[in-house]
């Protein structure tokens, strides 16, 4: 029965409705002479005490003198860095598709789907499996070989469709926003291999920096070797400002300035030019036809800055004080970021790169495994071995950054979905703190049903000393 | 914790633990020698007997005799028709906003918005409002003023984002996919008139046919007088194929043909050429500047045709056939439709023309109202008196198309969420059909929990009958 009520009028009946329902349900106005009611239970509490007791900003786990001296010597950077730009372009150099067919066309496998609902909570059915699988041809697979570049903030889709696929939305934490076709953000300006293309034109699977999916067409560009000539003989920058707004200037007269795509932390593009009043930048867009064309846009000195930024405690919290508190999501949704999503574009202005998820992340350096430890263990080896911005600490399915101590805990910066709860009658549950944040590694502990569910330190299996690579990439 | 684990391999993974966990569930493996468990309790139903046991096909509705005869006068269609051009070019024959500042910034009002949840199922939280309003700046209204044509399928949002705002997630009815920041589906090619611009140029403010909002400035291109002269110079063609590719060619050489959008029933572009082998129709495209070029895209015979088709039942079957069965999307909620944006679209290829929402359509035409009626009174006048395909049933925030009888019941198609339930313990909740369906007045009556929360015909206040506007327009 229900639909949209749209307009302003409705809008305002619907605010009005809001309240009125509010307020019902608040049960605010008792009745004339009755006794006092007893006092409503203490309300549930909606946010893990870490995030309010401990400061949300990096800098608040260094001293001022550290704040300026970088955690990377500048030749480990350098090789961090030209590894970084080397797998930056690398899809433009690929003669054949590096991802198999198998790989390429997973979401397509099963029988029918059934355990996958979409966007109207009912399960999508063997109907939509068809459908995909026609869309997708994958028999063909790669039909289409093109270089080509994202002229948008896009996301890298399982299946050519911007339809959802959710577990069964009843379990503890399935259903929204948990969409398993979404696979990764991927931001403008992401050079990309084409490697195939829809049945009916709208959709091409590409192959990025760190991963491979399906965007919209209209969301990728064309490139010619004069582009990628032109894109590879600069260095790279740093988009510095979260949400930045990317405009190129036309020379034409009447033609005003045009948003191209929000500049995002971990966006890389040309650095064209420097000086004190920002940088030039170039910037892809796409023509009628489909093709990539080279813009000149300019930044503010706050908004870019040459790739590698130096590895300061100062610069990472500039950085991550901007995605601090941003909403979590999973595979890129909406644009936003997951746990992993949140290391790598962290990462990436300092020239590291990290690969897509949390246990390839865990692989990145010298691996130390907590496996039988006790809690208390690993933490006191965290502690005494870790180094504050470049050690990671995994479990399965979550990767987090350690910052530091305060006083005998260890701190981390991590993107957080939910802590598993389970209520007096055994339920599991999720109790969601959804976004980015500084916690300890037992985050929720003082929380009775995640107490009894299982705090999160006993589950770490290990850490990840960020090391340079062996040696600077032969390119 | 919960994080993105992409990739082939945990693809796979994922795949098995699904089918271990349905397994697991299912509970398939009695025990050697143990007595054999009771039956399974019947599993409840997840389909209204209607959508079961009805044919859903418009056809079934109408003897072959009626099949080929038109439900409207040709003078009758040919003023619905100049109506729904006239209209449909309206916001380009605009000297100021038909929106006040009051209806087109609604989204920003409120205190905080604290019932409104975002993506992470928590509050958005005044932080969020404040950077709306930053984003907004409706003290600038109308800061722009510049026809433009929609060049993709996207979406009016009631605010410059987006995020989602869901009213509280735990409330029957509410959370995913009910999004109040969206506002309606737009179709590419749709004249607009944009009126102001967000303050990061990311997002612009549109008037089209029937609704406003704001849609990304990369889905909309400008238009100037020769691009509105060239438009308006042609008749209309109307899609009749749902997700047709538009796609143009180039004469250039080693320039392939690209895909600029979906063709979705309701869409109408000018027709330029029409032959046996289909229609040659005009399709917006936006070049790297943001300017809207014109483009030829050619659909075969089946995918469009002049607007307004013949009134026809065969014609209504072939549209609503392609539509019977899509996920119902409040507002247009990933390009589907809503209860009144089927009608919507179903309507315009015919040349009729119908706003945007479900109480604004039913005062389209002659209303009669049924304010305390008895059920059976109800369906008898709308037996006796309503024409099939040209009658709408009204209750507030639904809105029905009557198709005609079958035995003594009244047929109607519609798009329809959920019919409201209570359960023994007297819970409310939704029985959720989730798409477009032909059902009799009362789908769902077999359903316990649906009968005692209340059926539909009863909560029915009026019926439309939809009649020619009163002379030809006189543009």
């Amino acid at each position: 029965m229900r639909e949209r009520n749209g307009g302003p009028h409705t809008g305002l009946i619907r605010l009005l409705a809001a309240v009125l329902l509010a307020a019902s349900l608040g049960g605010c106005a008792a009745p004339k002479k009755a006794p006092p009611p007893p006092p409503p239970p203490r309300p549930a509490p909606t946010e893990a005490r870490d995030v309010l007791e401990l400061p949300q900003d990096i800098a608040a786990y260094f001293t001022p003198a550290q704040m300026d001296v970088p955690v990377l010597a500048p030749q480990d950077q350098a090789r961090f860095a030209a590894r970084l730009r080397e797998l930056h372009f690398a899809p433009w150099h690929r003669a054949k598709p590096a991802h198999a067919r198998v790989s390429a066309f997973w979401g397509l496998a099963g029988r029918g789907q059934a355990w996958h609902y979409g966007e109207n909570l009912r399960p999508l059915g063997p109907d939509f499996r068809t459908q995909m699988q026609a869309l997708a041809r994958p028999e063909e697979y790669p039909n289409t070989m093109r270089r080509a570049i994202t002229t948008a903030n896009t996301s890298l889709r399982v299946l050519p469709t911007v339809r959802p696929g959710f577990l069964k939305p009843s379990l503890p934490g399935e259903g929204y926003p948990f969409d398993y076709w979404q696979n990764s953000g991927l931001l403008a300006g992401t050079p990309v291999l084409a490697t195939h293309t829809s049945a009916d034109g709208a959709w091409v699977l590409v192959e990025g920096r760190v991963a491979a999916g399906w965007v919209p067409v209209s969301d990728i560009a064309y490139v010619d070797e004069g582009f990628v000539a032109q894109w590879e003989s600069l260095p790279l920058a740093a988009v510095t400002r979260e949400n930045a707004p990317v405009m190129a200037g036309f020379a034409e007269e009447g033609t005003p300035p045009v948003h191209l795509f929000a500049g995002r932390i971990g966006m890389l593009l040309p650095l064209a030019g420097l000086d004190a009043g920002g940088a030039t930048l170039l910037a892809p867009a796409r023509d009628a036809a489909g093709r990539a064309v080279i813009l000149a846009a300019h930044l503010s000195p706050d908004e870019a800055m040459p790739m590698p930024l130096p590895a300061t405690p100062r610069n990472f919290a500039l950085l991550a004080g901007q995605l601090m508190g941003q909403p979590y999501g999973w595979g890129g949704y909406l644009g936003n970021r997951d746990c992993s999503a949140l290391l790598l574009d962290l990462y990436a202005p300092f020239g590291i790169f990290l690969p897509r998820n949390s246990s390839q992340q865990a692989k990145q350096g010298e691996w130390i495994a907590w496996q039988g430890l006790p809690p208390a263990d690993k933490e006191a080896q965290l502690l005494s071995r870790g180094a504050p911005l470049l050690t990671l600490l995994h479990k399965p399915g979550h990767i987090m950054l350690y910052l530091g101590r305060r006083g005998d805990r260890a701190i981390i910066l991590h993107d957080i979905w939910g802590l598993r709860t389970r209520d007096e009658a055994g339920k599991e549950g999720r109790f969601v703190v959804g976004r980015v944040a500084v916690t300890t590694l037992n985050p929720g502990a003082e929380l009775p049903d995640v107490a009894r569910a299982g705090l999160l330190l006993p589950t770490l299996d290990g850490m990840t000393l960020v090391v340079p690579p062996q040696a600077a990439p032969a390119k």
